[in-house]
């Protein structure tokens, strides 16, 4: 994190870089491609690796298998390829790698393994090293724990400004993040922090506990990743200390992870909202794989279908008087199920990014409410009189599709807006709320309100 | 940036911290209420100000308007609070306000203020602060030069690195992010970049050019924005350098800017996929600024509706005869509408993060219409079966509703696919097409397949 990159910058280019390393593998010109590759910011490198064939990945891996930088491109690819490499990789030289990656990036590499191979390659690597990842791998990976480097630079708070500079000229070389100086007492008791700028417009000779600032933001090992997230970019501060229960520093959770950590929720309550499942390397997965996932959330959806069924079948004596009735289903369902979406949407990132003051979430509910009158008011008429103009007869079908409409819209606004703060009220992820149970709900009720209307007022 | 936090942690305890508010400003409590909240972080304090009544925010703000951390704490705020407190300060006063604010959060309070209100506060600015604004409002907010921060470190490669830490000495106050020091030559040329802590490794008087690393990754003041993140985050680096046109270093803009904007972007992303706009700040607006973003968006689904409707009016024979038809309506848009969404969810989000290969895009249309396939058989077969159960009359109904929910799947597979890539490759946003534009054209062609089967099996 401390090191700035070393390797060139292509940015939009990997395009260009794919191209070239693909040109170069069917030539067989692999001293070029080891020459290439070498150029490439590792990231980059990950991002074209993606885009490869089996073969071809096979190939450039031989290569990148043998060069430096071989643990910072493992690090930043995705897990589905990882897995695919690494299996053929003999484990004493995978436990090699995995010795000069920093630890934390290797106990991530090792959770994604199935576990015997891990148990394989751990015993293969060397003693210290493998200490430091047991360690680290007692963590849940979603908590603090489970994100924090220990490779980081902390001084005892006796030192004086002029010692924590030699240090830093001695020590500072493998450390992440060497710009946030943690400063502890006794055993490693986390008891303040400095800024490198700020130590060095200090006096040599001034102890670090009087120039420190004690009021240092901590997390503990335990604290969930999200929370993690949150206290770095509500502080804005680039690291945050992790300390366990009994206020020792044990790591540190640098930004470069937190947007890591920011990104993947992202992703993680987009497909949850989908009613996708919640596995971020979907699109990796094979076919089988991703029809598993994603089957128990149209479940839900095919059961909101069945109900509806017997709920348009319950009036089919109805119907049959009145066939024009039928066309308008799926108009009123629709808008239904739109506004129902948007609402839902509107609360549950909200909710995540904490706009929404759960103490007050009837005030959202009664302006969603609103909303659903306006709208519904606009479309209901002109539907109610688009009806009117279509059909001649009943001549009150106009007065039936706009209330529905309308009645749809408001109880849809209702509904989008109260399941997800329902649900999170139960602390139940509110991103779930949204896909198949707002619409499926939406459908149920939508049907309901219409046909019952319609018995009403056209006296079925 | 560089500072670190002064303040208390509050984090989860803003809830504690609201209520105490609230307490001391009911029993008018002014001195106590002025001490929490000179040992409120502002960041918390915003948090705070949002769950306030308005005569709350006023009382509060009296307080934190005299305070030295009101700059901070406006620049955490959200916008429609701003606007609403700005106005209530005289322009001179909000001037100084401004001035003590570093300049990029100073041009973001201006660029969200009505024009003319703007104008008055910029005249009441000292005239270097004025310039320096003016100099930042240039550039379009979206952008690099919109996001960045003209008060960075940067030193001549002429220097030694004993001159280095002289300037950091004496000049590094109030610079943002001093962490990586940015090296020029000539005119401000971007020329390197060395971090403080490396600076510290090297003998006073080598010169800069010699230990620095030449290779800096640098973006142009209009790079977009999320092209910015995008590089501070591939390449995990806490700021990038902004240079103009003639790569002369005008800025930088750093990370916990970055966070925003990836915030920012994943709530406009969630909004324009369930079709509510892209408004980020759509919770505080009024129920009539509401409905009015989100009214275009239902106009496409209403429209949709009505196609249907007619597609439904055009098969009134076919209904007529057999009313039980109508019944397995929602079933068939449903199931299609869901598994669209899935895809198209999946898409849009494999697209922002890069995850997609627009060379081939068609793999992952061949894969979708697969997983429809899968999915659309266990869920037709199952429907199948029940409409065979649960109807005695037509004979057929099972297979024309369990082909029919098969069919619309896969083609509603195949539909939410393809809409986010044409999208992506007429360069429009991919997230506009999952909301309304899918589910409003499966609607229509989920409605049309169905009938169309019935009308062939059962010989209507």
């Amino acid at each position: 994190m401390d090191k700035i990159a070393k390797k060139e910058l292509v940015g939009n280019e990997g395009m260009v870089i794919l191209d070239m390393v693909r040109r170069l593998n069917r030539r067989g010109a692999t001293s070029n491609l080891s020459k290439l590759i070498s150029k490439t910011h590792p990231a980059d490198m990950a991002w074209v690796f993606r885009h490869l064939t089996k073969d071809e990945r096979t190939a450039v891996f031989n290569i990148i298998g043998e060069s430096e930088f071989v643990g910072e491109f493992l690090s930043e690819l995705d897990d589905a390829f990882v897995i695919e490499l690494v299996k053929e990789l003999d484990p004493p030289s995978m436990a090699e790698i995995l010795s000069d990656m920093p630890s934390d990036d290797a106990v991530d590499l090792l959770e994604i393994l199935p576990e015997d191979l891990a148990d394989t390659i751990r015993e293969h690597m060397k003693k210290k090293d493998r200490e430091e990842v047991d360690e680290l791998m007692q963590y849940h990976p979603e908590s603090a724990g489970g994100l924090m480097s220990p490779d980081f630079m902390y001084l005892d708070e006796e030192l004086t400004a002029g010692d924590a500079i030699n240090v830093i000229q001695n020590r500072g070389e493998d450390k992440e993040m060497v710009f946030y100086l943690y400063i502890t007492h006794g055993d490693r008791k986390l008891s303040g922090v400095i800024s490198l700028r700020e130590l060095l417009l200090h006096p040599a000779e001034q102890k670090l506990k009087e120039i420190m600032n004690p009021n240092v933001i901590s997390v503990s090992t335990d604290t969930e990743r999200g929370e993690v997230a949150h206290v770095v970019s509500q502080y804005n501060i680039l690291a945050v200390p992790v300390v366990d229960s009994n206020y020792t520093l044990v790591g540190i959770v640098t930004v470069d992870d937190i947007i890591d950590v920011i990104r993947e929720e992202a992703t993680e309550e987009f497909l949850q909202m989908a009613g996708a499942g919640k596995d971020r390397e979907i699109l990796l997965k094979s076919t089988k794989e991703s029809a598993f996932i994603r089957a128990p959330w149209l479940f839900a959806s095919w059961i909101g279908g069945i109900v509806t069924m017997f709920v348009i079948g319950s009036f089919e004596h109805e119907l049959a008087k009145v066939i024009a009735l039928a066309s308008f289903i799926p108009i009123v369902t629709g808008m239904g199920g739109n506004i129902a979406v948007q609402s839902s949407t509107i609360v549950v990132r909200g909710i995540a990014t904490g706009r929404i003051n759960m103490n007050e979430a009837y005030k959202v509910v009664f302006k969603e409410i609103r909303v659903g009158i306006i709208l519904g008011l606009v479309y209901g008429t002109v539907l109610g009189v688009v009806a009117f103009l279509g059909f001649a007869e009943p001549p009150l079908l106009g007065v039936v599709v706009g209330g529905a409409i309308l009645s749809s819209m408001v109880m849809s606004a209702f509904v989008g807006t109260s399941i997800p703060l329902i649900f999170k009220r139960f602390d139940i992820d509110a991103a779930i709320a949204t896909g198949p149970f707002v619409t499926t709900s939406i459908d149920i009720l939508s049907t309901l309100l219409y046909l019952w209307f319609a018995k009403i007022f056209l006296n079925l």
